[in-house]
């Protein structure tokens, strides 16, 4: 399998079960379509201390099949022998009726629907992994396989198709998952992805801790934030770390939501007491640090 | 001692140690400063299951001494015997210093800066638990004591006396604590301090949980929105509930940094993963429970 979401979330029940797990990913990093690979070290050593062997930069040419079932994976790095092959290969918006039926699709490869979910035939809406969303940051066509967004379309769809008003407002491309104790989470765009836009962007990384220094069972995190040069206008944010790190993305996502600068987010009212929080909230000290950038 | 922050932090480590509890608190409910009494009778319900004799609508008249040490509690309902006794009674701003120094003091007792944290005198200016912020939501100056607030204003004016740049932009007064298990945060107003304003608002509470509802160690939160009625402007937050309900005060305290209504709320681009939400995240349901009202 691919070391995306998926196969995070795969490669761990598997291990809770006590298997020998191998991981074989294109890439040269996990999770490559969601964190920048300076993000995605600290997965990488989560698997590999977790006892996966992670095979980067490696692609699958094939299987050997014996008597109906795999018993082995063909890379080309030879093969990897197999009891169970778990296949993650991404997602791809499936717009093949919408096509037969006239209704236009976009660049992205998803159908092209307005605010209201509308297509461009009368009488017929989309929602869900099949359309194309607009990128809040970037203002364009997107397709993005996410629970969050296909629930939010296909209620706002099903309100306007029954008589009511409901829209929906774009995406970020929010996301979280785990490995283990490891959380990890995005929004918006990454470095590499601010950079394809054609955008002047800068990053910088912060370490800081989930809870008072002092306080037991403080963890450290790490949260990487995404800024335009000129104007400081957050693009995006990325978090690897221990417990309490991944949900603070919804703080950023919500300061990206309001096209907030990072100077502006580095003085925002969070919340603090020392089982939570240091006296300066992760956030903070992230925007903080990139304010002094710009 | 009162059921403020104080007084379940101190509650909650005697408790540990092993100590009989009473806690008299002068208001009907505890943290009758930072909660609506319906959001603080799940406060009230963790102390006495807890073990705390908690007296709630009950005055402190005087201490018994003997041999120099307090014996008892006087109260208008009889003396509570004690051989500890931590006293919380608020704070307030102390100013004397300015006052005698002919430095401007507000009409909240605090004394009166700019943005650049300037007071009214030349070359001199003030930060932390003595100064008047301007609150966000009201535009009202208020004396807060949060240390968060003391300390980037401390780094403002450090700043500006320093000869550099810095703003301080005003406080929504969010703030966290727990006792034991249970989490407690709020941002903004309550509902009682918006009608105290002279607000038209409304408010509505969600019960939600912290994970899918099927994941295992789910528990639930309950989330009360405070908004204006004619506009949806989110006015305030409060939280009480499990584990990793309280941070999420954050994103609040975002959306309402910046003027956000309750509407656009409930269409924010929040992440999931079974882990740690539903796919609607407690914070959008409460939004979009608020929407319905508008």
């Amino acid at each position: 399998m691919g070391a995306g979401y998926i196969g995070l979330e795969v490669a761990e029940n598997l291990l809770a079960r006590g298997l020998t797990v191998t991981v074989i990913e294109k890439l040269d990093a996990p999770m490559g379509a969601v964190l920048d690979s300076d993000m995605a070290s600290a997965v990488v050593d989560a698997m590999r201390n977790a006892g996966v062997d992670l095979r980067l930069g490696t692609s699958v040419t094939g299987f050997t099949v014996s008597d109906g079932r795999v018993t082995a994976v063909e890379t080309e790095a030879g093969p990897v022998e197999a009891d169970l092959v778990v296949i993650g290969l991404g997602v791809r918006a499936n717009t093949e009726l919408a096509r037969a039926a006239g209704i236009a699709v976009g660049e992205s490869g998803g159908i092209i629907v307005d605010e209201q979910l509308r297509t461009g035939t009368p009488h017929v809406w989309a929602a869900g992994d099949c359309v194309e969303s607009r990128h809040r940051v970037t203002g364009r066509g997107v397709v993005m396989a996410l629970g969050t967004h296909a629930n939010k379309q296909g209620r706002a769809a099903g309100t306007n198709i029954a008589g009511g008003e409901a829209r929906f407002d774009g995406v970020l491309g929010t996301a979280i998952t785990k490995f283990q104790q490891l959380e990890i989470a995005r929004t918006g765009l990454t470095e590499h992805e601010a950079a394809a836009s054609g955008l002047d962007a800068f990053a910088v990384t912060t370490e800081a801790s989930n809870r008072a220094g002092y306080y037991p069972g403080a963890q450290s995190m790490r949260i990487k934030i995404v800024a335009e040069r000129q104007t400081g206008r957050l693009l995006g944010a990325q978090i690897v770390g221990g417990e309490d790190a991944g949900k603070r993305i919804d703080v950023l996502a919500t300061a990206l939501w309001n096209g907030m600068t990072v100077q502006e987010m580095g003085g925002m009212d969070l919340s603090y007491a020392p089982p939570f929080s240091p006296v300066w909230d992760p956030v903070l000290l992230a925007a903080g640090k990139a304010a002094a950038e710009v």
